[in-house]
């Protein structure tokens, strides 16, 4: 029970299963690196104010180096979980007595572990922060590129809504759609990376600062922070940049979600615009004729997961007393299962999507299914002069004729269109490469349009990118 | 590769990462045993249908049995994580097929992946709702015994509401009403358990059934099912009884939440009503004097984590299409997860509890604070003719009198009270025994009452206890 | 001001805006029916306890009747509203003390607005189990006439898992599979109903039971309950039957959500399978030929809200202290939102459900795509001896073969597969019809189990609805 | 039924029940000033574009500026509900055309519902936000003022974690923390306005972009958006900023919760620190002396289930196909629901805040209870030599003797530390405000830093409310 930092005052140990439940060790192992960190700069803060000598700050030093070192190469979780420590703080804070002697008892002066878990949990939330910006960014830069593709061959489909065939549009433009939540996402990152570092809670000990002239400012320098916090009682109580980051999170791999239920649908033979690659399918034990787009449905599903896990993270704070509860223990837990678990679906997400293959033929033999046309007709009768209204109802009515007698829509009926509006002649695209290439708007689906939003994207890309260097 | 059970058409093996993304071994270890039994299970189909020969099914028991050794005495854990398997069914199966020889590859005969881990879900639901059934009665039955002893002792406090004092009450009555929620939880699970083995998905194969005579009768009655059930599309993707179970362990970790909550403001000073043994007490790392309720604080946290949980694994199920999808995995690992953490929620809020005394001189000091008193005069006026509206009205006349004065109700108030009323004297209790023994309805605080809604709900957990024997 | 119940004491009115934000009215008006039940319910308590006299009773009785019919025409909201109640509870209050004058004045004898509540809310639950049920039941009752006429007609197709094609089965058969949850929900609403009747907490009053001698026994009889509560402490604070209703319609609404998803899968030109009729199809404003399915989206949409509205209600309740807090207000809106809405969402899905037609032609000119009969030859290897880890190996073999050639399983297969496994000859369905008609396990899609499931369906729903009556 | 801005093709009328059903009019009729500001830059559009005539264009903006009068004065409501239309945008097109004649047939052209509503949402949003920011605000700087008031009178007490008494701190330290997240609360609302604002999907007609020339770039600069969206694909089906915002109102629910929460507890006369004003308390309807703090229970409830809303409305968006789907809509009405609740719970509690007072004897009679001056012994044996560790033990085991001792810390306990650490003597604070005055850290609870937190935060309000005027 030498782990524990605290029991001076108590008769009876704790009880082997209440301490097993409260402990947060397997929860918090990955934040050992940061919590090293901290204690460098808590060092810098105890020989700043001289509250202890520079001997016992190189010693100290030292000894976290040798931890990090630990850390690094895998030999100090064996050790974390042999020495019975409550959490990873504890455990290194054993780790550093044992190498650095009387100077190790001095290592938490002045600090507890209320503003220790605060200012290691932000240094973790922008690390990751950071590393989620990069794997937003990377995916939508994936996908830039293959809208670059797609452009090229000039491949159309189909657009849908209401899972209806709507409109014709290229694949391209489909692709940059895709893209463009997660360049949202990335500059999603970059504030909370932002947020993470802007205070630096270190040196407000239990909540009320402390006595001993802690140098809190060169502390903040050296781990990065904007300033120190202004306030201990918020600062040790104040989870903000963790749950930014976990909702962050949790919407990026919504966002995933949303396009992996497109290509799971598309699939399928019914659609047959996709195909996911053998290193990304799995087999039936029972069908042996089985290629089924498991990862596609794990995001899907891992996503609305974490919508439920993100709630019970907010709903951890709902009417929790400010200042330190412990309650906080499980906020941590639980942003930091949401940003592995983001992290690891949002990878599974572009390492399966770099599998898909994507049917042109397929697409484009279905580009005109369902009247796709239709609006074009429209726009050409309101050009001339008809009002949207009339013009609706007109088109309507010619698609429902065309229907019933199951063809197209064609020539012909630009015709009916154009007696019935009074007009000499009505001219508008009548295939899908008309189509997109009529678009006179910006933002539209026209190529030339599309080939510029492709190169804005992946300039704003590097810019973010760039931010993170 | 060889533990897949899939895999015969593909040209490229899985990719690693995206196989272990997949990979559910972790989470659904610890069904081991329940797929064991599933697979004596399918073992008796096949050889009641004929399908095996009788020394193949013998075999094959023999294996089965030998892996569920194996798992009861931990060695198989190491084989799993070592076979590359997906999951534990895939794990076994491996283990089997090493065990078994030729009748090993015949086991899974007319069985798939889908109608197996329904089967063994099932199998794990009843056993934890059993498990948890009990734990729920335990922990109603302990609180039970401490009103047993709160009433003996006549221990009296004031009730709340709004947190504020209203009407003294008996600590044994309290006690008997934190215990009323685990004994409905207690009903709850019996009510999941009967759903869990009301019908067994085990001949469902994939979900048409099979062309294999399977003896799906015999299956189910060996695994305690009432029955097979009745449509193998509808049972592979049933995943109700999981859901059930979660949920109710989710409401009684609710449950102890909001005893918790309780407790944790009766250990402060400004109650001083409650102290927490120094086997659930931990200290602070800063603050030397710090005795603080931790355990109870993760109780309330961690059942607000769980409302998450759930609504995560709810909407894993939401607008996914029926059958079987891989989704569904998820849905598993959220309930297993769920369940198991409710359990160890429950267990150390018991251990917790069980440290708990009560002081019953300061609930007693303060049991008048707040004008506790004051129903039991508006209930005197009304028992002399005055209406309940006027009785309310004059009571709480007389309590802005008294609490100006800085005083508690006395004999003078009576008498205000009957002269403005015309009555020629008012009688009613003054202190908080009196109140508590003029209670007249059953159900109430009255000490009779009391003690004969103990002995109610020790006869009824008995009695649920005895429904699982 | 007149309309609270409570204020005696205080020197300043409420805030208008404070108290319009505590108003529940709008979230209750439609507990009033309930609320005025409860009332009868505790005059029989105060008459039969000789609290007030036979006379006042009879005259709050009337005034009680007459407000019940004020609820039932609809005049009663325009009264509510205008009264300045902080909810119906307070409004009816208002209402009977015009109606009954002086006996108005005694009807809160012995009760608070905490018992008052608690009951009200239970016959709300109760009644709102009972059409739930019917809804459940009606649900279920049309997909066993649809899966009937679909038998009779022997519509086959190619049921899916992973949405991928794997096994021919008759549509009867997925339309028993979509009728399955609602049977379960039935069973859930009739345990919801049971729960709600179980105990009555009126007589309970504030929490500690009443001076008063009121005839709990009578009041729970007359208001249909099994018995009146235990514990008032308990009964006053429990919403386990709201919570229960809650959550099972909740879970009604994802059942539907799933339908609804495959629905409109089937509607789209990819798959043609379904048709929503023209009274449930909504058009585009700009797009004039689509046809879209809003009525299932939206069911879908409502479902996945409705999970997070339930783990909000929970949320509420985690870390509450036990007893009554003002918190549990918002409990009761959050019940009766999510109550009604999934009673909108259910009646919806049941009406444009109605106007689907199927394509059985589409149906089974796809029914054979993805070699939906591997399985079928993997059985018959099986049935020959071959190991059924072999068959699955040999038959993903050949089903790679057909594929690459672009051609359907034939005859030739059967007899490359006799060939490799050493058969003389093998013999297997080759067309869905046929393959449906090979299953040999109960459950299965084998036209005649289908028949029975179907039959044993509408028994078990009339049962249940039987129950109710 | 003339309303429906679809329809001409269906032969059948839609049904009722299923048009009242997907009917969002009662949810969105806050959104009409919003869309007739997005028709305004339309007509822009089409008259940038000659689209339409100039004379069409003020004809159709003198008849919104009308419809906008009749939003203002409450005319409108009545119109839209008795008008059939399914949402506000279809009854304002209802009014527009009733107004505009002919030119009003022509306001929708090259318009979708899907372009209108994500602008006109967008619209709302920014709108909203900044409402936000200004409530965050008020309520950062009204805490802020009491915070100047507390510093001046010099409060102090115990400040607590896990609500045991740690260490004393001034009143004013704590407002200060209470403030603080209001701070980054106002932050974030001012980043959901800047992303709301960011780019105007107007143009993108129902995905694809149109035929027609709108002129995208005046429409935007009009309606005060940076610039057009990229893609149109993607801009129908955004909804990030709507999530945002909700997001953004959740948290600061949230942070009011936590406050509530501690103002309940202090309110209760166990603690004694805090009493509501007459105008924020509720009495009961049994209980003529209760004053209960029903406002800030309900703002703790109100927080609890908004986290549920906002899961809710993530779960509507998990899996659903890009661009548009009908699920959309109830992602509309969940955001706008939350962002309302929020409002209303903030203002309730800004109100409900302001009628508190506080009793600073009470405090400070106890600061000192729980030996909150522990701390202040062990770092002034640190700064004697001892180390942490060391200072820690030492002074827990003093504490344990003055606590069985019954009695307070005094100099001979500091007499007794010199002692057993081997120092001459030992100097330290022994009363609470000693202890406050000896913090030597910045952001600590030292009354000069307390001065400065508050005028910073001061500043950085005004600075935020600045960048909204």
């Amino acid at each position: 029970m030498t782990s524990l930092q605290w029991g001076g005052r108590f008769a009876t140990p704790p009880d082997a299963a209440l301490l097993a439940f409260g402990s947060s060790l397997e929860d918090d192992l990955l934040l050992a690196p940061f919590d090293v960190a901290c204690s460098l700069g808590h060092v810098e803060a105890l020989v700043g104010g001289a509250i202890i000598s520079r001997e016992d700050g190189a010693v100290l030093v030292e000894a976290l180096q040798t931890v990090a070192a630990e850390i690094a190469d895998g030999r100090f979780a064996a050790f974390a979980r042999a020495s019975g420590a409550e959490d990873v703080h504890g455990a290194i804070d054993a780790r550093v007595r044992a190498l650095a002697g009387i100077a190790g008892e001095r290592l938490h002066a002045g600090r507890s572990r209320n503003d220790q878990v605060a200012t290691t949990l932000l240094m973790y939330v922008r690390d990751r922060a950071v590393r989620a910006l990069r794997q937003a960014g990377k995916l939508a830069s994936a996908l830039a590129v293959r809208a670059r593709i797609a452009l090229d061959d000039g491949t159309l489909l189909a657009g849908c809504t209401h899972r209806q065939p709507a409109q014709p549009v290229l694949l391209a433009y489909v692709f940059v759609a895709w893209a463009e939540p997660f360049v949202r996402a990335a500059h999603r990152f970059a504030a909370v990376k932002a947020g993470a570092e802007a205070s630096c809670p270190l040196g407000s000990a239990a909540f009320a600062g402390s006595n001993l002239p802690l140098d809190r400012a060169r502390a903040a320098a050296l781990l990065g922070f904007a300033r120190p916090s202004r306030n201990g009682l918020d600062a040790i109580g104040n989870r903000d940049a963790a749950l930014d980051l976990a909702h962050a999170c949790v919407r990026s791999a919504i966002d995933a979600s949303r396009i992996a239920e497109e290509i799971v649908a598309w699939c399928t033979p019914a659609y047959g615009y996709a195909r996911l690659g053998d290193a990304a399918s799995t087999g039936s034990s029972l069908l042996p004729q089985k290629r089924n787009p498991d990862p596609f449905e794990l995001v899907r599903a891992h996503a609305a997961k974490l919508t439920g896990s993100y709630a019970g993270a907010l709903a951890t704070l709902c009417g929790l007393a400010p200042s330190y509860q412990r309650d906080l223990q499980e906020t941590k837990s639980a942003v930091i299962g949401i940003v592995e678990e983001a992290h690891a679906v949002l990878d599974a997400f572009g390492g399966a999507l770099a599998t898909v293959t994507f049917d042109a033929r397929t697409m484009e033999r279905k580009a005109l299914d369902g009247y796709t046309i239709a609006t074009d007709l429209s726009d050409a009768l309101i050009r001339a002069g008809v009002t949207a209204r009339t013009a609706h109802a007109l088109v309507g009515s010619v698609v429902a004729l065309a229907e019933s007698a199951g063809r197209a829509i064609d020539r012909g009926d630009l015709r009916v269109l154009a007696d019935r509006s009074g007009i000499a002649s009505l001219d508008a695209p009548l295939d899908a490469e008309a189509s997109v290439v009529a678009k006179r708007t910006s933002g539209s689906t026209n190529p030339a349009d599309v080939a510029s939003q492709i190169a804005s994207i992946q300039k704003e890309i590097t810019a973010l990118a760039g931010g993170t260097a």
